[in-house]
């Protein structure tokens, strides 16, 4: 991979946020589609049958499912009672009904005598249906509308019914050899409880991809150091490997690397060999001082500019053969970065987050965007079906994106939407 | 707690799937919000101070925050640029703009020397704004458009501009002192992120709730076991257990108990002294066999019936004082209940897990639903703003549960929707 050439004005009252001298022209950017598709090829070669692990339902929880899974039994596996009622057979309820008598009950569990003609067998939920039976009359529907003591010869009126009714047949939630789950099925409750209700205690899903993540820059410190003239505090590192964890990743960080490219060049070395991807922040844009370019120089990676904002400078490749993303260095770029690129492609290979829900609200408030860029906005999604916006388009707002539970999208192509306008909306 | 008198007709074309004598008059049957206030009287004692905990914010991913947590410096916490330009004082750029002599670079990190007047210094996005400059101009604006080499003596030529253009001002994300976050915020990567740009590197959160967690029934297996005729393996444990951890409680599980009270009761005894709170399936409603209620016999609890479909059977009160829940025993009432009841309660109460977002969708095929009840539906929510009903109203039906990523509200008075209708949908 070699970096594209980019030469070309930038205007200044566009406000784009992130440190660049790249402008929007389309030309020369390259689309928010085309990088995420550049990164699913980066990733791809991670999708391998080493990649897998065996692991109990209990551990698998949150976790993408690496093949298909048939049901090894039917649900339900016999048919049995929807109702606490009587098991009958419908031939002996003419219409207007018929007083029969009551035999032993069928409780849960067992396998019940086979009903003679002519007589009701009190049966609970969930109960497997007598043979001889074929419907089961609710215990309400009975005159008189119990169950009789165990024991006591009785009989039941019951009104007629018709073969089937209140009975849930073998197989009528999943039939055997059917297949239960998809290769790349997210395993939350319901997948997993579907997998036990099929006896099934173990499952093959994508082994956690291992993530070495850097931040960098001289003027960053570690939350806890005293904050001198000048410095501030790392929120990517935080920001980074939470939301990496939260995807499902397994994170390695580092000390923050200073702007001393040999520097940064020996961690990353150092953590090369047992990690499956590099994440740094900062440093991939065109300033003076770029300390992840520098870094990469050599290596087969390339710079290029996202028409996206914020989060336009974006690093990819591979560093020593280790596929790399490089993220720019506002925090609010960094979890967009994260968010459009990364967790989308993990959701697409891996089956593993859960994919964004894409949702469409209405705009509390106007917005303008720049036009040939694809703008995410910060947002709060309203329970009346509106986003309010959160801060305004800087990529240095960390309090707007505390408070904020959605990306706006706004496609490249629109400068500006009114308060009312339709935007699609992720939900974080 | 005594258990108010259940006894009306149930209406069998209805199709309630739960095992019930209770019908839906509305008069004898609890509304889901009248439940859910329960459930939240229930759990609030369970807010109290012992019950927080400090940890570091990496161990604090995904709690609730237990007090409010005021900013205690401001951020940004100085002037810094906005992009990589010159740092200049707008009063020395006419219009027309001017030659003005470039004096050393500004590095990120440093506290730079004050900019003497007619002078412009380079500097790189994030660095400090030099005391006597009041604006950056982007250096794609400058002639010439790049960063002289450092050390050589040189002018640019540089348009004019008005005070403050690309400065972020110290404070203008949030000012120290500001609240940061809120008592009872979820604490996700935006929230985490901010924390560490404010240097704060440890938080008061709520300790999660340890629940026991226990499955009944004689027909009950655990998977891996043999199946024999008559019975099912267990997917509540699972299934709940799943959506428990996912929730951010820490589960007990127990071996699942049998029908018989005296046996249930024993194993409840045995892990009270130790949890916050018990949750059993099964054994709830009015059957000859309900192990639940018998268990529960001269504790403080009640049995009532929910006007909800599936779901309705609901068991609320305290063993040996411990607060008690008890779903029913189908897998998908057992969810439902969890998602209706226990988890909205829990995002109220203790800031975790995040709330369900509730969205509007169109159905994507009529429905009918029992008019006294609230019904549940499982669903897909599609891309285009539909939602698909996966499977019907049955509460057995686990592959169709697999299968959805969302629950379809459909209140108590609504008895048929059409295709297109809008309904309320939670996202799973």
């Amino acid at each position: 991979m070699h970096s594209p050439p980019h030469k070309h004005g930038h205007a200044p009252h566009q406000h784009a946020d992130a440190p660049t001298r790249h402008g929007d022209a389309p030309n020369h950017s390259r689309s928010v589609a085309r990088h995420r598709a550049a990164v699913a090829a980066l990733l791809a070669p991670l999708l391998t049958e080493a990649g897998a692990e065996t692991l109990t339902l209990r551990a698998a929880l949150g976790k993408g499912l690496a093949s298909d899974i048939a049901a090894p039994l039917s649900l339900p596996p016999f048919a049995n009672s929807q109702m606490d009622g009587f098991a009958i057979n419908s031939a002996d309820l003419p219409e207007g009904g018929a007083e029969l008598r009551v035999v032993d009950p069928v409780p849960a569990g067992a396998t019940p005598a086979a009903l003679k003609r002519g007589t009701a067998a009190p049966i609970m939920t969930g109960a497997m249906i007598p043979a001889g039976a074929d419907a089961v009359v609710p215990v309400e529907a009975a005159v008189p509308d119990r169950f009789p003591a165990p024991g006591a010869a009785s009989t039941v009126w019951l009104p007629a019914t018709v073969a089937g009714t209140f009975v849930r047949s073998a197989g009528s939630d999943i039939a055997a050899g059917e297949r239960a789950l998809a290769s790349g099925s997210f395993l939350g409750p319901g997948q997993l409880g579907l997998l036990a209700g099929l006896g099934i205690g173990e499952v093959t899903v994508h082994r956690p991809l291992k993530v070495l993540l850097a931040t960098t820059g001289d003027e960053v410190v570690e939350p806890g150091q005293p904050l001198t003239a000048g410095k501030i505090y790392d929120a990517n590192g935080t920001l980074l490997e939470s939301a990496m964890r939260q995807a499902g990743l397994a994170v390695v960080r580092t000390a923050i690397a200073s702007d001393r490219p040999e520097e940064l060049r020996a961690l990353l070395r150092r953590h090369a060999g047992t990690v499956d991807l590099i994440v740094t922040t900062g440093g991939v844009s065109k300033g003076a001082y770029e300390v992840v370019r520098q870094a990469m120089e050599g290596q087969s990676a390339e710079f290029v500019h996202v028409a996206m904002q914020p989060g336009g400078p974006q690093g990819i490749g591979t560093f020593d053969g280790v596929p790399f993303l490089g993220f720019p260095g506002n925090p609010v770029s960094c979890l967009v970065s994260f968010e459009m690129f990364l967790r989308p492609v993990l959701s697409e290979l891996f089956g593993a987050p859960v994919a964004r829900t894409a949702i469409r609200a209405r705009l509390a408030h106007g917005l303008t965007s720049p036009e040939h860029k694809h703008q995410v906005r910060r947002g709060s999604f309203q329970a009346d079906g509106t986003v309010r916006l959160e801060g305004g388009e800087s990529s240095h707002l960390m309090h707007a994106l505390a408070g904020s539970n959605a990306l706006v999208q706004v496609p490249a192509g629109i400068s500006a939407l009114a308060e009312g306008d339709e935007v699609e909306v992720w939900m974080l």
